[in-house]
């Protein structure tokens, strides 16, 4: 199985923030974002296996910007590491004012897909091999980051997470 | 300021799985689950502090089981600690098909809120007292979550990070 | 077939009121909240006969107080009686405003509900058995407003309604 | 103040029955009839009185033959009478199939709307004129469906609706 | 196979404009008014055929007066000519502010449809009979208009429509 | 006023085809379709006058090739010229199926937008400046096609077209 890049699975999505997107102070909802970048994400992760996917984890995410009603947003997703049966998708993501040229980062975030096979069974996906020192980058860091996700998920003890517990541990 | 009860921030949500709700499989998208758990949530960090609030931060989810077509979703938020302006709220969620009297638990999750002021600048909240051990055992991990949150989001170092560092390191 | 109690069909929906929920005023539309309140009755039915159910009427609903843009509906529905392949479902709706710690009764209303089975006939439901006074005025008033639904319905004929005529004739 | 006539307030609606708008049997959920039929009642009393208009309240509504996935809903709306500050609007609503030609009843209503001035307080509305027989008896009858209205909501003890209390008692 | 009339055919559809289908000047977008009048046109071509349908072009479309949010869009659609297993459909769409009873002219469109077996491939459709001299004027336009749309398509020569070619060339 | 190059206008909007979106075959209905575009199209011009925009007109649209559910809907928008207060964008929609890998083009289209001040007025847009072949000759085109435009829109009469004339008469 040969593997793929990173800008095979680039999926770039805009969006125009209407009404029902936004709270009181007529601000995007981050659910409603959440939301967009999880199709983003989950097509990125399509394109990359070529089969069907579903969400198996979101990690942490941080608003920064909010975006505002008539603002374009603005989502860029690529697979950063492809594991056995899963991929993790990494998401930039930018709110921007088309009317005063004014663009600004919202957020970026990790989602984990699974890919299933027709009787909804996870099936091998091809791996990733990463490009350039930023891909590469990428890609180590999403072994500390499923290591986060284990130890969150209940499925790993902190002690076994060797590359996650070396940001604490320094001698 | 008089604290507050997390019972007091009780929000229970019901919805109902519907066609466009769903992918290929039938199965609820996680985009779409988020965007009601992100509803659910405002309104318990809102009627918490009886102000308009904004999601600041939502962290590690991990989608267990799938939530099917026609299924209902059910959504119970908490307000699990306060601290200057912000609030964590505790969600959890079950599916549940009706016709085969079947529950079972989807997901767990936690989302950070910030209150506003008339003028969108953040406003001092009410604390949270927990009532019984379940509450203070949310309301003491709150502490090491926020530390995960300002460490993945730069801006805290892994070295400060006491409660959480004390997870890897055991003495 | 043993009976059930009210309290088992319990469906509580919360939903917040968005731009396109509302009028020119900025109040909700009666119409999305009768789409809400037959989701939340349908659910409480099924729970009740867990079977699908389609709605077979709908009672004199009045709106009293307007809700707001931004504020909550909260909707409680039970159901209120059993019949041979029907079940009556009581609703409750309060609308809040969080911010200024308003909550108002909006309104009430019983829907209507038959239950089915995979060709689409109806099935037999268990009967419901009230536990407390207030249950027992529901089970007792679905007899009335059934006469009424048929009577308005053109399947009874007045004088047949002994239970509706009573309120008219009392000697 | 001149009156109107029934014609004058009539408002067609064409809707197409997508899978949202369908329960698991693939037949369009009665909340969502009754969505679209509060807009097309809404627009009939609004083009009466010229004004805004807000529901104030629903009558019995039973649901014949269910509308199914694909087909189409007709709606017919027009103002039935107007009282002195709310209008009466009357409802056929049929179902159609385009590809077998078949063209089915679904149900019939009356939904009550109240007029506003532009501080939101009740204003007068035009008088209806009915212009035939079929537009009389719709007339005639609104005078005793207000009083059931006034009944069930409480507004009204069931000896002062004469109108209403002949139906029950002939002598 | 008889003919039929355009009138048989005709679609009434009505449209509230609410806030999440308004620029930020607070008036209809124009791709969700295409969205409603493909609906509207796709309906009549239904009516007219007794078959489903799916899209094949739309003509030029202008836009001429903005349509408000709260206002109410009227589209009226008649097949005005059909082809071999193809129809054209002529969309009348007008604006109305209820409130001021001011009723506008929004645009004018053509649609063409084509009918489908149960195995997705066209299939012959009945033919329409002008009845008087608008729909007569309607169908010769149908013949230009559908070599101006091949010419556009890049399926037809310029020389080839004579129809078309006439509007340039008069000697 | 310094002009601009087309790639600054580029707008590249990715869409998953959802049950809501499609008819009874399963496919995008064209509606649809023509909503995402205009938001696209919109965006672009938007991008390249920094001025809010309304839709003018649409050229003739063809629908070559179904677009399936769950299948993706790519569209890329840019301006192709800039007349005085309007702008023409140019877009290409393309059909994925991302698990087979097979991406088919779906249609080509005009869409015109005018800029508006913030009394609701026409101001001047920057000019576009075609950067190569390609782009010559859309920008030569577009004066084609507004001839068409405005005979279509009865604004010019036939024998004034002389660029559209050129196709039809040669000598």
């Amino acid at each position: 199985m040969a593997s793929k890049k990173a800008s095979e699975s680039e999926i770039i999505m805009t969006e125009l923030v209407l009404p029902n997107d936004t709270n009181l102070f007529g601000n995007l909802m981050g659910g409603r974002l959440m939301y967009w970048m999880d199709i983003a994400a989950a097509l990125s992760a399509s394109k990359h296996c070529n089969a069907p996917v579903v969400t198996a984890s979101v990690d942490n995410i941080s608003f920064e910007s909010p975006i505002k009603l008539g603002n374009v947003v603005h989502i860029e997703a690529r697979v950063s590491r492809a594991f056995t049966t899963s991929m993790e998708v990494h998401l930039n993501v930018w709110g921007e004012d088309l009317t005063h040229q004014y663009k600004y980062k919202s957020n970026e975030a990790y989602y984990t897909f699974v890919a299933l096979d027709p009787n909804r069974k996870p099936r091998p996906v091809v791996p990733l091999e990463p490009s350039n020192e930023t891909e590469q980058k990428l890609f180590d860091g999403a072994l500390r980051r499923r290591q986060l996700r284990l130890i969150l998920g209940g499925k790993m003890k902190p002690d076994d997470a060797l590359e996650l517990k070396a940001l604490f541990i320094k001698d």
